[in-house]
């Protein structure tokens, strides 16, 4: 069996991935696609995933892209530890969750999107930083609401299980530390994020953890 | 058994959520939350939904949010006929054509960036519609070049069963002809679109087929 993860070391959403290939316990090889050198749009790349965005996961032949349904194809593939609750309803909380930083917040902030907002309508980069922290911002007030709301109290996101909603979480907290957004709006979402970040299968998937990735004092807190 | 959905007639996402329903033949209500007039920061809906984005769904009091989440706890709670395809591969592929629309291009386009472009960067009516156009294109592009790949040939998205990626596709064709983009970038999804649309669960569940909605014909071609 072989899985190699295609990233690179900022890329959220490969974090998102890298972080439950190791709570799977599965070995893996990740190859970086630098999205600061263009490569995602390179003829290498390009055969991988012609949407050019990272990341994809090849198993065994099998390519897979989109963050949220490699996660679901990972937890389908090797159920141990689960990564989603057991009942309907705790599921859909829990990918409801997911969904905030993953489709409400992180497809705002993606270089393509700032790229365009320079290129098309001469947005300099402190409007384009006001931009991404807004959004930043307003996901993080919308998580908070949803962790206070009807889910089992716990350790985690959902109960006292790590989550796909973790996932998600975690990844829109390093998201919001690099580019210094404000998380004093959602206390409870940056101390949940501390305590996954104090797992092995978290730290190790870090951005600021990965080969290429600059110095981690400066930009991040954890 | 009750079904209460919040939606409005022009959301996409309530547009996803409201063709499910309708192909699992399940009957509901649904209350209308003008977009238009703010309704959904309005103290009814915050109380539904204090993210303040359309649609939820009240299924027997219990309250989910997020479209995507909602599908896939509708088609756990009534599996027949199944959305989603009996392997994990098939999944993988399936959802993860169903986040380009849901994840890579609508996030973009809803009236919270709309007005943040207008009111923070004073991008009028013509840039913020160049804006729109573009997000939907670059989705088209590669929604056409994922649907030539790997997947099982037939009717929809994925062989000849309705699954979530239609939903979510069709969403993405409905938006890109009310924001008249240039669907001549995806002529095979535009074809697999109308082919759902020919459908009444898909057909009734068309916005310009809502209470509300303008006259139909200047809109929408279908």
């Amino acid at each position: 069996m072989t899985l190699l993860l295609h990233g690179f070391w900022r890329s959220l959403a490969t974090f998102r991935v890298r972080a439950a290939l190791n709570l799977k316990g599965l070995a893996y090889d990740e190859t970086a696609v630098d999205l600061d050198r263009g490569e995602q749009f390179g003829a290498r790349y390009h055969r991988i995933n012609a949407q050019h965005v990272l990341p994809a996961l090849e198993h065994d032949g099998l390519l897979l892209t989109q963050s949220l349904p490699i996660v679901e194809y990972i937890d389908e593939t090797w159920p141990d530890p689960p990564l989603l609750p057991a009942d309907a309803r705790g599921r859909a909380r829990v990918r409801a969750l997911a969904q905030i930083p993953t489709a409400d917040v992180h497809p705002l902030i993606v270089p393509r999107v700032r790229n365009f907002l320079e290129a098309e309508f001469g947005i300099a980069q402190p409007g384009r930083l006001k931009w991404i922290r807004h959004w930043f911002d307003r996901g993080s007030e919308a998580i908070e609401i949803r962790l206070g709301e009807s889910g089992p109290a716990g350790r985690y996101a959902h109960g006292d299980r790590v989550s796909i909603a973790d996932l998600a979480l975690v990844s829109h907290v390093i998201g919001a530390r690099l580019f210094q957004a404000d998380l004093a709006l959602a206390p409870r979402l940056e101390a949940l994020a501390d305590r996954c970040l104090a797992l092995d299968a978290f730290a190790r998937a870090h951005p600021l953890a990965q080969p290429g990735a600059p110095a981690a004092a400066g930009a991040h807190r954890g």
